[in-house]
């Protein structure tokens, strides 16, 4: 196990009706005015805006409200955060959402204390302050609620990239299950996709002995397993969607993924196809996490062949563990699919001639030198072969 | 899933030769005098007392040390180390050591900014202001690292109680699996089945539908199963200490305990013979626990079949799954048993004859009024029984 430091100082507040309690917790952190951020219309309409700001007149906290963040957040309304919270003498942002809505609170927080352009922090500067940003989970997926990250799409080339910092750790988070029951089936899977791929980036490891964390991480992987297929077939199931919203934290939070190498080749892989395509992250994850694990299987089948043992429930072949190591990417893909998530580019709606284009931004957008890394290093040739196996 | 706040601020710094930052961390997390609270000469002459004073004299923190803390902690000590902090206006406590040193220094946080009587804390009264603590683990067992308890145990009966509250959760913890090494093998088992027991009691729930916490549980325990004989074969085998030190942490800061109602029966059950007879809390454990669990088994038949087939790797029986469930109950304790743990009141050093004033200490002791309460609710007569099936 290699050194680390582990620091996840958010209060999570968990289950039904808790988003009454939003004004008592962004006064306990200190806020005094606050921002709140939010996506569509749906949080409006459902009466959640209406309960979560009612609970912050009540502790007299005032505030202001910016709608409108989109999936795969742009940098504009970024952008428009910052002035409005520098205007407004903002001092407290409460995202309302899923993980769009919380990485672009994330990123007008840190944002506004900067003198210079935020997109710095998204382009490798260290992210040192930010405003204090609490949450109201409406969608289990992203795990942004309990993460030191944020990802942002910049609309000038459509780059999506990351930033990070303990300084954009949610102070408080609150996750009420009940709000993610009216999330439609498609997004619902997307999420429990998002959830796994979390988990599969920090098991596709190159340290040794962390049995650790690759039993927590197995641990999450069984849950959404379990869980997964009961939620797309009664979206009402509160204790399913319970143990789904618990578990995207925790696939996230790194407390199953410290001391340990990880991998995140998916993920970066993915992001090219929901920049260009504005699908849904978790939909193109699912096309993209077997074609990833299948080329780089020969890199650690023993690996793999864990994975499929412990997690789908393969028999071990003993003289063969590239047959095992195989079926349990099979069995990812199937499972993938049995909860309504698409299988190829066709079902994603990308297209194969964009693939030179997707290599290009992937493996020489922001500053990169021709190739990715991770559990394996991926270059040019090796990024176009991975696309051209989703098509 | 029941309702449930999570909240565990503690920066956990780990790995090799962490014990260096403990000036840096005092200094960080606001401490500018610091009392060093240790338990024997071990700590000073492994050099590991000087290398953290090394560390805060490096970072100009003065400290004051105090010593003596022995394994269940007493309440003398902490009366000396209140009176000790109050005069040398001390404003962090730094534990340099186990479980028993860091509750004593909870205690001792607590007490010093308190005007009453600090048993006050373990007699109920929730605790809302401490000094600061920080840890430099020596031990993995307690959980007391990233954990908002204590335990004492009062000289005047001997009565051992435990206080809880977020501000006596450690704001830093160094955790350097090396610092282990050196333990004796008696210890570290000790050790292992007391982060065991931390699990089982978590486990065994009345609460439905927690299939994330059970498996997170389950994880946990397989990791003690794998690691634990890898560490008692070779006391120097950093990787499993680090993965058993790692396991301990997330035993017991309540990660994989929200959300369900939990036991403790054993631990009550235990902490009797612990301050009777002075044995080590986790070898009291070792003993008690197999009994509670028969003793308690069919009151659900099923979730001790389910820890037998998932983590003990027992065929489930169809037909008889009371079979299975004892199996796994007979697999735990032929588990504690190879590495080394007594299997009952003779080899702990407990006789049979304070059968009666263990039941009377237990369940009137503090207030009770003639049972304890977890899975299950167990009278004087149970309590009576299940310290004679140890006997």
């Amino acid at each position: 196990m290699e050194n680390f430091t582990f620091y996840s100082p958010t209060c999570f507040v968990f289950g039904k009706d808790t988003e009454s309690r939003a004004g008592g917790l962004v006064k306990r952190f200190g806020g005094t005015k606050a921002l709140i951020h939010y996506g569509g219309g749906s949080a409006l309409r459902s009466g959640l805006i209406g309960r979560v700001t009612a609970s912050l007149e009540k502790e007299g906290v005032p505030y202001v409200l910016l709608g409108g963040v989109k999936p795969n957040p742009r940098s504009g309304l970024v952008y428009e955060g910052i002035g409005l919270c520098r205007r407004e003498k903002i001092d407290f942002i409460l995202a309302v959402g899923g993980g769009s809505v919380i990485d672009s609170a994330k990123a007008i927080a840190a944002g506004t204390v900067y003198d210079g352009d935020f997109w710095d922090f998204y382009s490798g500067k260290p992210i040192e302050n930010a405003l204090p940003v609490g949450t109201v989970l409406t969608i289990a997926a992203a795990g942004s609620e309990g993460s030191p990250d944020s990802v942002i799409t910049k609309e000038e080339g459509m780059f999506k990239r990351g930033a990070s910092g303990d300084a954009i750790r949610p102070r408080f988070s609150i996750l009420n299950p009940a709000l993610t029951q009216t999330l439609p089936p498609y997004q619902t899977a997307a999420g429990i996709t998002d959830i796994m791929a979390h988990l599969y980036e920090r098991y596709l490891t190159n340290t040794k002995e962390v049995e650790v964390t690759d039993r927590l991480i197995e641990a999450l992987l069984l849950t959404m397993i379990h869980e997964g297929p009961r939620v797309i077939a009664n979206p009402n199931n509160y204790d399913a969607r319970a143990n789904i919203m618990w578990a995207g934290m925790m696939a996230h939070n790194n407390s199953c993924g410290v001391g340990r190498s990880q991998d995140w080749n998916s993920h970066n892989i993915e992001h090219e196809l929901s920049a260009l395509y504005d699908c849904a992250h978790g939909a193109g994850l699912a096309v993209t996490m077997p074609a990833v694990f299948a080329y780089v299987m020969e890199h650690d089948v023993m690996r793999f062949a864990q994975a499929a043992v412990r997690v789908w429930g393969c028999q071990m072949d003993f003289a063969h563990p590239e047959n095992t190591a195989r079926a349990g990417i099979e069995a990812l893909r199937s499972f993938l699919t049995s909860i309504g998530m698409p299988r190829n580019f066709a079902e994603l709606g990308a297209r194969e001639e964009d693939i030179p284009a997707l290599v290009e931004a992937l493996c020489r957008g922001d500053g990169r030198q021709g190739s990715i890394s991770g559990f394996v290093t991926l270059n040019e040739e090796d990024c176009a072969n991975i696309y051209r196996m989703m098509v």
